[in-house]
């Protein structure tokens, strides 16, 4: 068992492809059903490595999780520190967001099958702590672009879930009609069109004029 | 078994009755582990009613299912005869859908469970085909305000993919957050932001002025 467990270590890739090998089997078969038996065997390894690195099956799904909720809240801390115009960081939270799920597209699969399929026995992934830290930064940022004159609107939620629909919507044609996908130029584009619906003064009036209109949308 | 079925049919709401605890068993356990015995339990009638009435609890699932997409083909069939401006029939179609959901909530939860989560073994759903039907009578309408003069956009798909995005969170919420749960009339002001977004000209011009500016937002 030693010897294994060294020559593990030895092999850094083993945890790779085991994680990989895992997010692909929990993807096929949900996670009840896939088996650290056809995990171990398409990752080429042996159980003990699998042992190792994750103890077990739901080890190496807590790993899964964690590693997107981490790069999750870098996306976030970054926004946080990021300068410019409202929009302009907005645009950043919703890019790096999008290109954050077009790199995990089968981990976020396997996390829609537990949030909205039947429970499986995973261990309990806090999805919806995600949306609130995302939902409470987005409406830091409009908030702080109504108060600079950036945007208007009626209800800082109404801005919060136009802006998120656009956001969810282009992960949701990867999911539902792939033939379809939004690239982050598409959602950009898209995006532009809640902006435009929310920009605090007519096209054409300069942002800063006298003649900045103010009040609420029609 | 003659005798039963007979009490049956002079008991019209033995049908209903069924339908709901069904929808109900698939919502909280999944459908493979929903059995015919809690379901006809629930709904306090003996095993030969549901046989009669649905043959199985296949048959069952299918006739909720049938009976929803029945109701969206009628929000379909009813926004082609309504006439006025492409937004108001473009406010309607969603309005009246997003009514259906609120009104079907468990029944899409269950639609969302196969769709998104592992296999149950239920018969197959092709929700993607209401999908498509949503997304070209859309299109259609959104042509028909752009050659009219109502709305300018870049691309047909992206005011698509924008006024479904906004439908589509609304009914996330649903489930997701309820606390947060939007009304047909918060669905009404988000969606504003998107028609403000790709009105045809900046607000306080005239849509038939000769001033309306042409070409593609910024």
């Amino acid at each position: 068992m030693i010897k294994k467990i060294h020559a593990t270590q030895a092999d850094p890739t083993a945890r790779e492809k085991l994680l990989r090998a895992a997010v692909d089997a929990f993807d096929r078969k949900g996670y009840a059903a896939a088996t650290v038996r056809e995990i171990v065997e398409a990752a080429g390894v042996t159980k003990p490595v699998l042992y190792y690195y994750f103890e077990n099956k739901e080890g190496l799904f807590q790993e899964l999780m964690d590693e997107v909720v981490l790069k999750f809240s870098q996306v976030l801390e970054k926004n946080q520190e990021a300068g410019g115009s409202a929009r302009g960081r907005i645009e950043g939270l919703c890019d790096n967001s999008f290109r954050l799920f077009k790199e995990n597209v089968p981990v976020v699969r396997v996390l829609n099958s537990l949030y909205y399929g039947p429970p499986q026995g995973a261990p309990p992934v806090d999805t919806d702590k995600n949306h609130r830290l995302f939902q409470e930064r987005l409406k830091e940022l409009l908030v702080e672009g109504r108060d600079a004159g950036e945007f208007r609107f009626e209800k800082t939620e109404d801005a919060m879930w136009a802006i998120i629909g656009v956001l969810n919507v282009a992960m949701e044609v990867e999911f539902c009609h792939p033939e379809m996908a939004l690239g982050p130029k598409d959602l950009k584009r898209v995006l532009g069109i809640v902006f435009a619906g929310m920009a605090a003064q007519p096209r054409g009036e300069s942002p800063r004029g006298t003649h900045r209109r103010k009040g609420v949308q029609p």
